[in-house]
């Protein structure tokens, strides 16, 4: 490879006093500020120079363990026709988040968001045999979702890189020895990265599948919430959190249902004052609505204990993949038997929604709810509710659903006590798809006894440049970037400041020994350029070592500067590059 | 880096017996059969891992070459708004070339078919003085345009992969130097890629700009026309050949026109029998549309030597961005005047087309016409000719364009005699846009005198996936490809072929030794598999050598194996290495 010294005279980068005015996140105002990415429209990124370099490290150690895990690298096209999409169903399921176009000749096309029916076809055209298998096969390709609100730069991006795997196996046993590996692979991948990471139970969304776990890094800035344990024995994603019903509550010795006066009463707080209960002690009776992806609505009802709020995001899990919405004025509209205020399962001492219903809305009830639980509720006429209405003796409904909120304190699923509510984001995700896509697309092989079984599927993603965003998230202080030894752009910077030329040809030297001894070397050799100025640039940029060549040059004293600690120490020019390299083993 | 040995019993690949049904070209069948790509869409391909480790050294080739040339690696997105393209006008240029779509938000987007202006307004928004320039940047990138034919494979491919560089100057000079280093590093990277190419004039087609040349690869299956001289002094693409004109006539003894009738004479041949004359002696009136991207029609005629054929193509530059078509039923319904076979520019004594006419449509006249020329053309009357009519005394015309086809024995326009012609196709193209870029998107620095001027510009490019296609087309024979040294997936293929377990054990052992030496080992294990069936996906898949470990491994001998000369050497497994290496250094 053709080595040369990167200049700061000469590489494209400027550095920006000022945050870019959408930046709302550290790392996006840093690596804007410090030249690694320039904005071209909205969540869509140039990557200068710096910004490639650190890209391309990120890349690289992915490649290395993806090699190790026994993965095979390839590489799709972006540009995929959208017939592929249709058969398996994804092409409605993505709705907007989908880039669509028409070639010239009107065939319609997309922009991939993911591959697995690309990667699905390829095996089947090319394979035929148990004996071809496992394959386990990866690329690293640009991807395409058109979020509704891209934000906090490369962190959510309408064009992102990604690692996509798949594995394909002929029977279960397979399919979890190729997951293993992946996951294995992500730990490995995410502690070279120097990034924090939590493993959680996964809702597995548009994929589809049996089996899905996220990797999260928990920050401040995610857009996930994830519960867990004190002990570590569960994590999950909130919107793969399962509530426990309360304990079936014997009813037997329960009064009829009455009905009682509420004027005006609306709220929770309002009924609760006139009827002398608890919030907890309601059910409150949301209307929303079911929408597909051309629009068409469905109203629904969800009850649920009237201290808690529904989470729509977790809603959306179980009525995927149609979208949750609040029901509108033109929803209600169409179903003048509610009268808003006092909804309630249950009319004139029969069931008013539900499995009997003759209102024709579906009845769902949250997962908290217990049987035999009894209840104060709409009684489904104005300024009125009712109380002692029981579950299963009074009232049934068309399911149950994940509905409510989650809150700390809540049980785990696994009986390991209360759990904990943190904020992260997706880096890594792994999913057991399972035969789902296969089937769809018609991939089989003979097993060993001559027989067509349909293969079973895995899919694995890391964000290339979401990673490398919180890699800057995490390692940044009110200076600038400090970028970990393994992904940073260069190795050591080393800069020449002060009057006259002997700091200039100190730096040269030391540059060239660094690079004789294979480090990746930034010179900082601008001319005229302040002190003070370089010293912030060193900082802004990042790199994990600095030399100043300054005023004792001409001594030979050389400074050796390290950014993350912020420890100083002088040197003889002689003795710098091996009281580096002793440093830099310290650190790593 | 984590190496491992690559072994044909898991390789994802599977090497077919057919040609694909629509492949036409060499490269392209090969490339199939061997397991290198694999059609996803017309003009769409995945690389399978062979395909992509071949790709990685091509790239690889192409940067240390562009670092070699003070070319800073970095990349733009492939998806990019439409008003980048619109401020230069060639959002109209691309028409139907360009795919294009529209965001969730209606925002209209399109799939870059190359990146100035991406590259020129990221400079603007960075850079503001010479101090910062020279600058050249380029990225290695996938590139989308919708080729009304896509064809050949990857050669001419609807999403492929360009290294696209950009050169940023204050002045001239500047420009010059940054031009002349793009393009020695191109005859380097054509060299490294073992690609035969010739460079040739060009013309600057829809990017605009003063001056342009292509590197052409000479090859039947090319689409281009290039024409040179014997002693290498000149050589173009026929778009950019310059006709001679014929040297000005005295037409002072000339008789006066003479109107003749020449029944049902509609072609040249038939005129020429009736009058007597040769084809080169009549003019011939053709009449054409040019059509503008929105599809709005103008007729125009373009006259020429009745010997020759138009070339629409060299035509195409003259009028674009318009593009040129045959005139349809319905052009010539809308101007009765013309009548079809006897037109000419000429009627009644008067100037019936050209700058004198009445008639309104625009009449061209071929760059080989010279002044005083005469000729037998249309009388613009059913079953009339004229002759003895002067060009310049009886008819004129609003402009010269090169319209007729090119011809091997026409005159070089440097005046080193006649033209060879042969087919090619264009591996790269580096042009001197100049100011049109910067002009049109405000690029401007301060010079050294501290005034304002606008940036003077290169583009470079050369497409990736399409040199890999010609190294394969140059590179094959009937059993399969036959890689050079320099871009082959691997350095060696060590084939374990034959009874007992002995050849097996060899074949380990010396993908271990050749792997330790850091080559890129590829291991033949596959059991069960006969020697006639390794040794056929041995010279399909084409790797340079190959170490055949077969039935004379148990008394420790095995063969190397050369691809291209098809020399096979018996050598004891000991000396096996150490003897490849020898005959390595030789051939490269």
């Amino acid at each position: 490879m053709t080595r040369v010294i990167e200049r700061l005279s000469s590489l494209f980068v400027r550095t920006l006093r000022e945050d870019p005015a959408e930046a709302e996140v550290a790392s996006h105002k840093l690596l804007v500020r410090a030249g690694y990415i320039r904005r071209q429209a909205p969540g869509v990124f140039a990557w200068l120079p710096l910004g490639l370099k650190v890209r391309r490290r990120v890349e690289q150690i992915i490649r290395e363990e993806m090699t190790r895990a026994g993965a095979q690298e390839m590489l799709f096209p972006a540009l995929l026709p959208a017939d592929f999409y249709a058969a398996t169903g994804r092409l409605d399921d993505y709705g907007d988040g989908m880039f669509r176009l028409d070639d010239r000749k009107g065939a319609p096309m997309v922009l991939a968001p993911t591959h697995e029916e690309a990667f699905t076809l390829t095996v089947k055209d090319l394979y035929s045999s148990y004996k071809d298998l496992p394959l386990t096969i990866y690329q690293i390709q640009d991807k395409y979702r058109d979020e509704a609100r891209p934000r906090a730069g490369v962190l959510r991006g309408r064009e992102f890189t990604m690692k996509d795997a798949y594995s394909f196996d002929w029977n279960d046993e397979g399919l979890d020895a190729s997951y293993q590996a992946q996951r294995d692979a992500y730990e490995r991948i995410f502690k070279r990265l120097g990034l924090d990471y939590v493993i959680v139970a996964a809702d597995s969304g548009a994929m589809g599948g049996s089996k899905s776990e996220e990797f999260l890094h928990p920050t401040e800035v995610g857009e996930d919430t994830f519960v867990h344990t004190a002990d570590g024995s569960y994590a999950a994603n909130v919107e793969a959190y399962t509530a426990t019903p309360a304990p079936a509550r014997d009813f037997a010795a329960d009064g009829p249902v009455e009905v009682f006066p509420t004027p005006g009463a609306r709220t929770i707080a309002a009924i609760c004052e006139q009827a002398g209960c608890t919030p907890d002690q309601t059910l409150k009776n949301v209307v929303l609505a079911l929408v597909d992806h051309e629009g068409k609505r469905e109203v629904v009802i969800v009850a649920l204990e009237g201290d808690r709020e529904v989470d729509l995001k977790r809603l959306e899990v179980a009525f995927q993949p149609r979208e949750v919405e609040t029901a509108t004025e033109d929803d209600l509209k169409k179903h003048p038997q509610l009268v808003p205020g006092f909804i309630g399962p249950w009319r004139d001492g029969a069931q008013f929604l539900g499995k009997e219903s003759t209102t024709g809305i579906p009845y769902y009830l949250d997962a908290r709810i217990g049987d035999g639980s009894t209840w104060i509720t709409g009684a489904n006429e104005p300024d009125a509710h009712v109380r002692s209405l029981v579950f299963g003796r009074d009232f049934v409904a068309d399911g149950r659903v994940e509905a409510a909120e989650v809150r700390a304190g809540d049980p785990a699923p696994n009986g390991a006590g209360p759990i904990i509510a943190e904020r992260g984001t997706e880096i890594g995700h792994v999913f057991q798809l399972g035969r789902k896509y296969a089937e769809a697309l018609g991939l089989q092989v003979l097993d060993p006894n001559g027989k067509r079984v349909t293969v079973t599927m895995g899919s694995y993603g890391i964000g290339v440049t979401r990673n490398l965003a919180l890699v800057a998230e995490q390692n940044h202080d009110d200076r600038g970037l400090i970028w970990p030894e393994e992904v940073a752009p260069f190795d050591v910077l080393v800069v020449a400041t002060g009057k006259g030329e002997e700091p200039f040809a100190v730096a040269e030297r030391l540059a060239a020994e660094a690079d004789a001894q294979g480090l990746e070397v930034l010179l900082d050799d601008r001319p005229k350029v302040s002190p003070g100025v370089k010293f912030g640039d060193a900082e802004l940029i990042g790199v994990p070592w600095i030399i100043i060549a300054g005023k004792n040059s001409a001594e030979g004293l050389v400074e050796l500067w390290n950014r993350r600690s912020n420890e100083r120490t002088e040197v003889s020019v002689d003795d710098a590059m091996a009281t580096l390299t002793q440093l830099r083993r310290k650190h790593i």
